[in-house]
């Protein structure tokens, strides 16, 4: 706990400590900790900062060519049109935001997220992205390294997206994250091999079982410790207890409305019914409250 | 090249030590380096040790269940039937061959492959799988690490096959090894979470062009150094020299009946009519003769 110093003394630091020690005895093959991102590693409110970057470049194309906004996916976006937001869907308007990128090369989606995360900053405390990381997030990633965890990032958001800036923030490296996967296509321009970013997604968003999948196709190991904050999570954190070592969930609560935000997560999860906070009690999951058990919220 | 004992003194070894030398002025994060597997990392003769693996479970299963010969997939391979199986074709083998493990858990398909890894000895040396492996390739790999690389295979091999045996073999941790992949669905079992492999592959195998987009979806970063072997190399090769920064790509020819095999790997590449010798010549990428760059062959 002495690489935790933004944790305040409570169960929950008591239970990764004791978590940290136990996984001594463990090999280190199997010493592999994943984290979702929105809610967890950074602040997603008042909105997921790939919505920022998408909105963005939609700002960016409709002042070039305000004939786009006549597609009204585009229309109720820059119009904060809610209702017209809830008619078409969150599919339909994800997609439309997808097809601002469609046939860019890698390099070029990878600069427009670098470019974005340096213009960046928040509307209510007017700091750069990374200020909006959980600093007590990053103390346990280290705490982990130190104990010779691997430790990834498997999160809803673009897996692109959350490459870009995955190394810098949190020192993740690329292929430690996984995220929902945008198809490419192979091709060649005179002569030279290229890839084209489409539109279509590879297999589903990475929510809720998706999750689970995501780490054995991608990552090819059970984690053992998870932690997320969010019904898209509730798989992932039951997975990462459900072998036979003693495996740790960590489901982050936001009640701090004064230093970030207070919000309830998504009741129900994706396979079943039961709401996170009784499966997180059932299953003896470790909550962490971010009003009581941080001492410091952001770095 | 005090690292790479086994290489004899040669335009190949040179144009290692020159791309080792000048990687230092790349930046870390752009030090990526990916292994094709069968015939580039171990011996792919007389057969893929992944089609030993589903025959040796065949056998087993058809001595427990002698009707499963009756599907004319089993009795062809069973039967050493070159006829047969050339009507059948190879990817309705493949998928009676995947069919085997249907359904079976990712730790138990695990646990089957390093059973049969202790088990296996080669037909003309009688040595074990780990005496497969090339020496010189083993000492490229550490000497890259040692220049701070991120050391990974793209094979077309199974991806859990592959990762089954990766760390034992070469050091490089499943997040790292991408191949072919199955699918996997996402079941509860007593209310637990589990995964259930399937027969369908999740996208296509990985040869050609999908090595290159399973690079970018799933590793995340383009390679400055990649090795193979075949015709399925091709653009991977070339995606490794594509950027602007000077990648190097290896070319091991298998000339050495002697020692190991000598074979020529299949001429076309996936995406163009161009033979991979050719493509090597026009290209400048670095040939590796086993006969003759290399001291020692095997571990």
């Amino acid at each position: 706990v002495d690489l935790l110093p933004s944790w305040r003394p409570g169960p929950a630091r008591d239970a990764i400590g004791l978590f940290l020690e136990s996984a001594r005895s463990i090999p280190v093959a199997e010493r592999v900790a994943y984290f979702d991102n929105d809610g967890t590693l950074w602040c997603e409110r008042p909105s997921y900062p790939q919505l920022d970057f998408f909105l963005d470049e939609l700002r960016r194309r409709a002042s070039d060519d305000p004939s786009i906004t006549d597609r009204p996916e585009f229309a109720a976006l820059l119009g904060y049109d809610a209702d017209a937001m809830a008619d078409l869907g969150l599919e339909r308007l994800a997609v439309a935001l997808a097809g601002l990128f469609d046939g860019w090369d890698p390099e070029a989606f990878t600069a427009a997220v670098e470019r974005f995360a340096e213009g960046f900053r928040h509307p209510r405390w007017g700091t750069p992205l990374d200020r909006l990381v959980y600093r007590p997030m990053l103390e346990l990633m280290e705490a982990l390294r130190a104990a010779e965890f691997t430790v990834g990032i498997v999160t809803g958001g673009g897996t692109e997206f959350v490459r870009a800036i995955s190394n810098q923030l949190y020192g993740v490296a690329p292929e430690l994250v996984v995220g929902t996967l945008i198809g490419y296509e192979f091709e060649r321009r005179d002569g030279e091999p290229a890839l084209r970013r489409s539109v279509e997604l590879m297999g589903v968003a990475n929510e809720g079982p998706a999750k689970v999948t995501a780490i054995q196709s991608q990552l090819g190991r059970c984690p053992l410790l998870a932690a997320g904050n969010s019904a898209g999570d509730a798989e992932m954190l039951e997975w990462a207890t459900a072998g036979g070592l003693p495996g740790l969930a960590l489901l982050l609560v936001h009640d701090d409305a004064e230093r970030e935000y207070a919000y309830e997560s998504r009741a129900a999860s994706f396979d079943d019914d039961e709401p996170i906070g009784e499966k997180a009690e059932r299953l003896g999951w470790v909550t962490v409250s971010m009003a009581k058990d941080w001492r410091t919220v952001f770095t």
